[in-house]
């Protein structure tokens, strides 16, 4: 804090200038010692802290706002250390309010697809988004760990990595997915290397991993992992003396299965509760951190732990203790009012010493971000797409041998093999027998590049769905069981640069425009979630078996789930980390 | 760490490289979840951790040293959070050496009067001297919280400053005093505001401070303390979420007063047991780490809340903690081999990935630093000193009040104001009343400047006792019952360049060099022990009453200690904030 600050603050809990703001005779939540302290009072002078005690009657001026906590819990705002807000489909002005009605005083968010779209200068979208937000919001510089080629071309250089982590704003490294670390990518260990030397934070990604292979990705040097699925990863990686992020987003909840790490003697010092990311959907119906802090509680984690776990614990991590998470003088007054220990809805947040929310609404609406014009263009196909751009050509007369996605679980795929036979030259899909397609077309690095190839699984009987919100990489996934509704699908999101789209013979069946970045719209989210479930009705119409089809496409680019994921230049083979082709015998 | 150490651990990991050296079948403390995990192995290689688990086989090759662990607990290395090790008065080696022997790996160090000799290019010193030595060593910047002139003069100036925080063997800003920061002093302020800006901490010393005033200088930034003295103290400290040093050096034991902590279900996560400093009488009498850890134990601390508070818990407050402070994968082996969670004595301790000690000898003689020219000539007093030097004058003829420092406790003076009687103009001291002289003299700003007052509690009879290694400021404090022998105590120094000198008549009678900056010698602890003895002795047969007379004397420059003080340039009334002179009624 500048020295003026700690002058007005030391004046403040020394009684020679009145707080702002004094909440009073509640019980507060000491999250460093464990205590309640019972009939305690907080007092605020401007942003911050001024006074954690019994008595607060010196600082009581007669501008001074009371506030009457008694009968309540007084907690330090929630902390979600793992987030992707601008993976959130709609306006993130919305996210915000739900996040500061949820008490969720800061967020730690991944940023890699704003990267990816405008390099370095994304900071400067970044930074003005989170200006005057009423909760604080940390980016993470990205790692960029794909074998996609368009997204690896927009990777940021050392040079401009390294002055990404000089900012405040930046907490740290992106997740690093451990299959990249282990194979000794270059570029990532090196900007590994200077994540840790700015004293910053390397986010992890290992899932799936255990044993050696866990072992061997921590000793590179990652400090956490978010997608431990159950306790026994969560306690290898505790173990290994990562921060462990237990994830209840629109992902995954991983909350039921954590349950069983209660009673079992365990520090919890080094978990933290995170979402990984939510949609308006899921904030609608699992709620935020608010929730996941009240799940963990009602699934037995002790109400001090849980707590902690959304506040000390991951404001330890980030190196934020001395301002954040936790009410103390001199920390910022990020604070909220809750029922008490077992019911922590809150019913008044106070973000950077000012009313935030009462009565459980918020003081002032959301801030609604004016996005720059260089993220409304985020399709510029340079032409539109025919059917015939999606015809994949045989290689050879006669039988051969194809790779196929095939769509295991609305996340995993795994590579098979069937054996086709061209039809004048053509391999032909058939969703008759639940063969479709899927194409992948780069919209930053070479906007245009696309790469198609065989997808099961998907069960569309016609009709194609594209999506222009990919993970890992900008660009546009299209399934599809017929070739003129692909190229009329991508077209559409040409046309509104930027969207889902699902159509059929030739028409347009359910739309979301996401004009921002191709990744967000300015939609209420209440409206997102009628078009989402309008999407999702439709795909179910043409047989699609997904409950989040949009999840399930925009994966299908992201090299962070196996086994076989598309892109603008070929099909990624997670397991031996190399792009290939159609044909396993030419590729 | 770099992108090729990273590739070197991942391949032990993974197995395809042999680690140099295994920790075989014992069990590990894993400080992260709180448990003993029973028959786990420690692989290393070069300086760091590969693998931690269950069976390290796949790590083993033809030249891999396994030592064999059973029956025994792996721990991390110990950390002194708070020390002075260049207050030792001994060869700094010899401490060095006994903090390896008792499993100490890391050190955070003051070095205010290093600083104050040579400026910012005290730095190259310090560096020197930490490189190759068997623990690390971070050392803080100094605040210079004191109201002595010589001092503040110079004090880093604002530039340096941060130029010293970028470096990474640099913690944080180093204890600034609260009176100074609740004066709103504004180098302070400015100093604290550019450590908290780069990360790094900003460490307290409330010393005596409690309610309303702690408030206040913990509102400021302040981030720890190491002056509780009794479990009320520290509780209020830890409260307000400032990391709590719990102290057993030379200065207090403050241990057996935090026994009451225990039982009371506070979290001591943010608690770390630290020496505050120690010399070679207490290093040889009451041990260091492992004995303070030990001694944690035995008074009722949880094991691994104590072996914590002087591992993890550390680590995590310097933010360290992704290298230091447990056992785990990319972390720097620094590991020590005890009997069990309740014997901590280390059997083995590993340093840096090698062994250090064994069968507790170690495998290496200390490292004997050689001090720069620059340190060697500390006390550059421009002419001899004369007794009519140390004479007061009168201001007037007549009765005249008098400030007289009272020495009321071996650390805590008061002011007392005497009527006094002038003699031929001048104010005589009076051994048979217990009135002696004490002077402090200037070595770095303004070498030779000195300033002359009255002191009683001394109880010297005849004589004088003169030392160099002045608290907080450069100087020589001596204190005589005779002018003559004052002067030919501060002589003796001027002719060594420092050290500890008891006289009488003309005659030498106990004497330590000091050599290195007038606070360090090279000689083996033990001879430094047996002469310090002596001056004990000598000091107790000229008549003084304290039990380590040399801390009472180089605390009287210190405004870390109420309440009326010495510097070169007047008293220091540190209630009041203020250098005063010798007659209340003029200044």
């Amino acid at each position: 804090m500048k020295p003026s600050v700690a002058r007005k603050l030391m004046s403040v809990a020394l009684g020679k200038s009145p707080a702002n703001l004094i909440l009073r005779g509640g019980d507060v939540l000491d999250v460093y010692t464990g205590e309640v302290l019972k009939g305690w009072s907080v007092a605020v002078s401007g942003e911050r802290i001024a006074y954690v005690g019994p008595d607060p009657v010196h600082t009581i001026g007669p501008r001074t706002e009371i506030i009457d906590t008694s009968g309540r819990l007084v907690i330090p705002g929630f902390i979600d250390a793992h987030s992707h807000i601008f993976n959130f489909y709609g306006d993130v002005s919305d996210f915000v309010a739900s996040a500061t009605l949820s008490g969720t005083t800061c967020v730690m968010t991944e940023a890699t697809e704003l990267f990816t779209s405008l390099g370095f200068e994304a900071i400067d979208e970044l930074t003005a988004f989170a200006a005057g937000q009423p909760l604080r919001i940390y980016f993470a510089a990205p790692s960029t760990t794909t074998l996609c080629p368009s997204a690896n071309a927009r990777a940021l250089s050392p040079r401009y990595l390294n002055r990404l982590l000089r900012r405040p704003n930046i907490h740290g490294l992106g997740e690093s997915y451990w299959s990249f670390v282990l194979r000794h990518e270059p570029r990532v260990l090196r900007q590994m290397t200077a994540a840790a030397r700015a004293g910053k934070t390397v986010e992890g990604h290992s899932a799936g991993a255990s044993g050696l292979k866990l072992q061997a990705y921590l000793a590179s040097g990652v400090n956490d992992c978010h997608e431990p699925i159950n306790a026994e990863e969560a306690l290898e990686r505790a173990r290994l003396g990562i921060y462990v992020l237990l994830r209840r987003g629109d992902v995954r909840n991983e909350l039921p299965a954590m349950a069983a790490l209660v009673g079992r003697g365990i520090s919890l010092r080094r978990f933290c509760l995170v979402s990984d990311g939510v949609n308006p959907k899921h904030l609608k119906d699992a709620g935020y951190m608010d929730a996941t802090v009240q799940e963990a509680i009602d699934r037995g984690f002790n109400p001090v732990d849980a707590i902690r776990m959304a506040t000390l614990n991951p404001a330890e991590y980030f190196g934020l203790d001395r301002d954040l998470g936790g009410i103390a003088p001199g920390h910022y007054a990020d604070i909220l009012v809750v029922p008490g220990p077992r019911r922590v809805k809150p019913e008044m947040v106070i973000f950077n010493g000012q009313l935030a929310t009462r009565d459980g609404a918020l003081v002032n609406p959301a801030r609604r971000h004016i996005y720059s014009e260089r993220v409304r263009h985020g399709v510029p196909l340079p032409r539109a797409f025919t059917p015939a751009d999606f015809a994949i050509r045989a290689p050879a007369d006669g039988k051969i041998n194809v790779r196929i996605i095939h769509q295991v679980t609305p996340l995993v795929t795994r590579e098979d093999v069937l054996e086709m036979v061209p039809v004048s030259g053509e391999l032909k899909l058939d969703p008759s027998a639940g063969l479709l397609k899927a194409a992948v077309i780069d919209r930053a690095a070479w906007p245009g590049k696309y790469f198609t190839a065989f997808i099961r699984g998907w069960g569309l009987q016609k009709g194609a769905f594209a999506i222009s919100a990919t993970w890992d990489m900008v660009g546009i996934t299209v399934i599809g069981a017929d070739e003129g509704d692909m190229a009329f699908a991508v077209n559409r999101l040409r046309e509104t640069q930027g969207g889902a789209v699902v159509v059929a013979g030739g028409n347009i069946l359910a739309e979301l425009s996401l004009p921002v970045n191709g990744y967000l719209c300015e939609l209420p989210s209440s409206e997102v979630v009628a078009k989402l479930r309008e999407i999702q009705h439709a795909l179910d119409g043409l047989g699609a078996p997904y409950a989040d089809p949009q999840l399930t496409a925009v994966t299908l680019s992201s090299c962070s789930i196996p086994y076989l994921r598309l892109c603008e230049s070929g099909l990624m083979d997670i397991r031996n980390h190399r792009l290939v082709g159609l044909f396993p015998e030419l590729s």
